[in-house]
């Protein structure tokens, strides 16, 4: 007699938790910056584009067997990590140093929780520790040696420095080396990797990770692990962001938080608002970059202001697309 | 005969530069939290607003000469890091492993030029080492060691540990050590310092500084170095923040720039967001604390859902207030 109210009420709780009956949807990103077809071989442009496309099967697969936004996200950005081709995890930049520091930041727009690591070595999987950082400590971003302290106390697995080593990286840091900072091309800084997505339940989340500048030094954090610029999620404004690029103009334009409040306070669509502060705010700053973005309803974009941006996305249609350069008259 | 164009030149030149006869204003915060009448005796009361009043005696007096509000904000902050009254500069709190980390940032609201440090020790006035970060350097966060080694090689004041000793914060280490992390007692993770100024020419500036939370560890940073969390001023939303408070919340929220962004899409005037983001949104998620903030026109609003905020503004009137606990009826 008593058990079925019981039973009545757990349906009516799973019924409210799953109201919304949403196709899922998930972009992702591996950094934006000139890309040359002429430099980019067909050999490195199929492998990036399997990479693309193993990542994107990985988060949509979460979101498909009905897991949450965050866990589709982390599943994306994992398998972006652990391949050379990207600017975070394996194949990461070096420092002036020769070190690789690493930067990733996570946050789950339905409770706006948020974890984020700077500067920290020898993780496997930044974006892990960023969710460990979220879950199991008090604090949102951890740095340095600490959080690779807190990383060792909480089991996430690392790997030696060679495991990070990739040649490609270590002579952009030797023909850093040779120049000034500021003028590096855009490659050197570029390849951070993230994704965004929108799970059954209408949740929202965005992560984002990188290896950073190459020769970058003094322990300099660009937008990565900073929650508001290249990473940002809320339900309420309907729109989750992350980003790619110069990152200091990111931070001063506060890009991922700037793009949901224009569509959460100022009647933009979250598309719109990424477009514009991508091709005309960040333009008149002199910023170069990119973002992906995803609304409430599952719209994607994939703004960028540089020649191109290695990207792909599964639409709520179940439709799968990757690519790399401009596609004129499609956004 | 070639003199007299030139002459000509600057004078409308500099004319220009000074269009706006705006009357200057500045306000400051030294911490929001939960002050007892009980516990804070006469005659601590008398030498933290004593320490306030210095303060914005320094900053408004760089105004009054014509300064800019990057350099009132500047001088104000000085006088509060001198101070062993708040947790900034002399006078921080305690890491878990007993050191001084600090953070701090900056911002210009006419150029939208930004610097920040985060975790560095043994420097003076972390607030001049973000100034440099932000003319000096090609980045906006420095952090760690490696913000130290920029500091030494710009000729930063450095001091040893012993000159940011205070009784006071040792024993709330001491303390804290035997407490869980996530209960401590609000006063123990307050006491930032920040100040946000409008100049004769219209422009605005924010900034902050902080030792951060007592007994943190783990490398964490709070919302102190944090551009759009801790710090934002841009002219043209005609708005500058500096927070003060449970840090974590304040990323999450993203409190500074959310306020501007309310303030320049939202039409909301900036002292009504900083009131409803400091009383409403954050007090839905849970957060404690305060923040200070000035529009492009001079208004001041220093709204916190603690029990008190050190805190004391110019107004563009030229009258000065200084307060700490609520004062019913007024903002």
């Amino acid at each position: 007699m008593k058990l079925i109210p019981l039973l009545v009420l757990l349906l009516i709780g799973t019924a409210g938790a799953q109201a919304r009956d949403q196709a899922p949807a998930i972009a992702i990103h591996g950094g934006a910056g000139t890309m040359d077809p002429a430099s980019l071989t067909p050999e490195i442009q199929a492998s990036v584009e399997e990479a693309l496309t193993a990542a994107l099967t990985a988060g949509y697969g979460v979101l498909e067997d009905g897991g949450s936004a965050l866990d589709g996200v982390v599943a994306a950005i994992v398998t972006l990590e652990d391949s050379p081709w990207f600017n975070a995890g394996r194949g990461a930049v070096f420092t002036h140093d020769g070190r690789n520091e690493l930067d990733a930041s996570l946050m789950d727009g339905h409770t706006l929780a948020a974890g984020a690591v700077g500067g920290v070595r020898l993780v496997k999987n930044p974006i892990l520790l960023a969710r460990r950082v979220m879950e199991n400590s008090p604090h949102v971003l951890l740095t340095g040696d600490g959080a690779l302290e807190f990383a060792l106390r909480e089991g996430i697995e690392t790997r030696p420095p060679e495991y990070f080593h990739t040649d490609r990286r270590w002579r952009q840091l030797i023909d850093a080396r040779n120049r000034k900072q500021a003028s590096l091309p855009p490659a050197y800084r570029m390849g951070t990797v993230g994704a965004v997505a929108l799970d059954a339940r209408g949740r929202l989340a965005a992560g984002t990770s990188t290896g950073g500048m190459t020769n970058k030094r003094w322990g300099r954090l660009g937008d990565t692990p900073i929650i508001g610029a290249g990473t940002y999620a809320s339900d309420v404004a309907g729109c989750a962001v992350s980003a790619t690029g110069h990152g200091e103009y990111f931070i001063r334009a506060a890009v991922a938080h700037d793009i949901c409040a224009r569509a959460e306070y100022g009647g933009q669509s979250v598309a719109e608002a990424a477009g514009f502060v991508i091709r005309e705010r960040l333009v008149e700053m002199g910023g170069t970059g990119g973002v992906i973005s995803i609304d409430g309803d599952g719209r994607i974009a994939m703004p960028f202001n540089t020649s191109g941006m290695y990207r792909g996305a599964v639409t709520t249609d179940g439709e799968m697309q990757v690519a790399i350069y401009q596609t004129p008259g499609r956004e």
